[in-house]
């Protein structure tokens, strides 16, 4: 029984993560000055996650392909002295109107689960 | 381009909808003395979108099942005087002891959302 709730709470912090992920990269490349690649950008997500906090390296990259896909991120690839070519991204002008408005649904939706869950405390 | 955005936003607010929405009817469910049926669960989560919140009630019963499905409710049917059998839900103990975890999982995830996106004001 253990075991199976342990799989239903992971399902649910999968849920939680799909829109979060995206939200919190997008942000992330909004506030850099300059193109970042993978491994820049994870380092970012990883200063956060120290507290155990739910993003996975593995993650990352199918949402930065997705975020691409949507015209919110662009990219180019760039060789490297030490390794194989690099991929940096930028946010695009279509990206930042849209973070605004994730903004907006984060915080809408974040009022809303906490008016629910504190419901039981009044 | 405008509505291309709008249809981002709707696909972001859907994502975030698919954890959250279960959490808030869970917490709901734990509040409640008695069994609810359908429309008596919709009424307590329109009291909170009064604010243009993101719920719409189609979504309730597809996370009432799923809900169901996964054992955190159980569900029995009645007659009704004025209508149709009504389907009362009630929660399970393995539902209370999966919304303990859900909500430190929210709480994580709210803390990180809200950690990087303030990251730029600092």
């Amino acid at each position: 029984m253990e075991e199976f709730a342990d799989s239903i709470v992971r399902k649910f912090q999968k849920e939680l993560n799909a829109g979060t992920v995206s939200l919190v990269l997008l942000a992330i490349m909004a506030r850099s000055d300059e193109p970042l690649y993978g491994y820049q950008i994870a380092k970012q997500l990883e200063g956060a996650t120290d507290d155990g906090a739910p993003v996975k390296q593995g993650t990352l990259y199918p949402v930065l392909r997705s975020l691409e896909s949507q015209g919110l991120l662009s990219s180019r690839v760039e060789p490297s002295v030490s390794g194989p070519p690099r991929k940096y991204y930028s946010i695009t002008e279509v990206g930042r109107a849209v973070l605004v408005s994730w903004k907006e649904a984060w915080s809408r939706t974040r009022d809303f689960v906490e008016g629910r869950l504190e419901g039981g405390r009044d």
